[in-house]
């Protein structure tokens, strides 16, 4: 166990196995989430200790998108290639044990296999619901207020700064490499009335996507709605790119799409800083419009270079 | 969701997650385990139900070795390269649906990756523990009696047949692909006085080796004690192999190895069968002794075979 125990654990058992005790009548949130060397991360341009954050950080995010909170639990299975060094396992530790102490969440064993040639970390988490009533994808409904935390787009941009080698400090890069994954908004969001969310992992399109496809309607998004942050105008001006396709399309923000009544929107706004960015609607899909209603062409917004993403 | 909802599952949330409801008061057992293709299995000797039903069943075993019980959910995150068939993960799935389905587990979700040379499939999985004891690797004392469920050195005969490329039916080689974890049997055998536990994945010599770790003691084990299967002796001749060596180092038999007081043996053999194969001594490392009480040199029982297992 790396970290101090939090209310709950029992005890981990062996090196690959713990307990955890229920708290009477609760709900326990549980997700699973792999990354795996040169598909999802590149050592080049990936600290180890920010790769151990971070597969920690996406399924706490997980845990953020349905309403849940600390204390939470997490095991973990490394697969090690030949080459990889002692003190790089230690900083992927150090780096879950840094994430985990923020968020209250206690990585409670795992375990080491070997990999033919590529390194991967699968984490899976279990994480307190507390109440009876937690976010899913499935329960929005036409009418209802789509809004969002933080800013979208920071991630995709930082990304495309360390991949072009550039070693200066930029707060997008760190915004990829150190996710920040919003536990208390989405625990806060569903006690103020939120029913619908999702982590933005895939692309603010995508994701709302899900929701849709799980709750059988339709979204427009109003394009100039969408937060953007100083530093993605910045860093997007420097490398040549367009910030609203990277908030539409980027992913790995791990921001949340939230989903409520009208009603429950002032509240949402001023407690927790929401943006609304649109709104729920009959049919399927999501449809981005400009300021004036009407609908963007996708392939103006610079669509084309997120086919693979 | 691959099975019908087992009492607690609330619901899976998006195709990664799922809730489950607390037992109140209860214990939850959490454990993960992954399998590397060219490191844990070889698809050429593996079918994909088979490589599916074990990947599950060992998540299962671990959760036997601490008196854990149904029901019990469990994550799967699939790593699949290029070449994967959609027919071989239809396969995967199938096989742990029908593990799943003997022993009370619910596939729950997951999550698919690339990987981009080699398969691999991670699992987790969180079982309930009933009342308020389990089993542990570090509960063994001085005194207390060492204890096997069934037969041991099978899966290892069965895994040298199948590598040595034979098609015709060995019962070997099917223990060797679809283990039998011991779930029934670890729970009874901590309701009947059991205190320490492991299931037998690396090997007897090296599982009960762990408990001596963490237990801090010693173990003798009596080599004539330690049960083989009639099977076990046929497939070991046809080979030329040692079935005492099979048996002290082969490993993924996934039976387990329980530790009780000299005075609840008669119930766990009587009710479980168990055999009586050694001792907790003080001191520590495991020590195999011969009938008449002699320290037997395991370079003539065949080690030579193991030392890479």
């Amino acid at each position: 166990m790396l970290e101090g125990a939090h209310e709950g654990l029992v005890c981990g058992v062996g090196d690959d196995t713990a307990v955890f005790r229920s708290v009477a009548g609760g709900l326990w949130a549980y997700t699973a989430d792999a990354v795996v060397e040169g598909v999802h991360f590149d050592p080049a341009y990936t600290p180890w200790h920010s790769l151990g954050y971070k597969s920690l950080a996406v399924n706490i995010s997980d845990l953020a998108s349905m309403g849940g909170s600390a204390p939470s639990f997490a095991l973990v299975v490394l697969g090690l290639t030949g080459d990889t060094e002692v003190e790089a396992v230690e900083e992927v530790y150090r780096g879950m044990g840094d994430c985990g102490k923020e968020y209250g969440c206690s990585v409670v064993g795992g375990d080491i296999v070997r990999s033919p040639q590529h390194m991967f970390i699968s984490v899976s988490l279990v994480g307190f619901i507390p109440g009876e009533d937690f976010l899913t994808r499935g329960a929005a409904t036409p009418g209802q207020v789509v809004m969002v935390t933080g800013t979208l787009g920071d991630s995709y941009l930082g990304l495309q700064w360390l991949m072009d080698g550039r070693k200066d400090a930029n707060v997008c890069a760190q915004r990829h490499l150190y996710p920040r994954p919003r536990l208390e908004e989405g625990r806060r969001a569903q006690e103020l009335g939120a029913v619908a969310a999702i982590d933005v992992s895939d692309g603010l399109l995508r994701d709302l996507g899900h929701i849709c496809e799980e709750s059988g309607v339709g979204a427009e998004v109003f394009l100039e709605e969408v937060p953007i942050s100083d530093e993605a105008v910045d860093t997007a001006r420097e490398l040549g790119e367009d910030t609203a396709a990277a908030a539409l399309f980027g992913g790995e923000d791990y921001e949340l799409v939230l989903v409520a009544d009208e009603d429950k929107v002032p509240a949402l706004r001023g407690k927790l800083g929401l943006a609304v960015i649109g709104r729920i609607t009959e049919g399927e899909g999501v449809t981005v419009l400009d300021t004036s209603g009407q609908r963007v062409d996708m392939r103006r917004t610079g669509y084309e270079h997120f086919k693979e993403g």
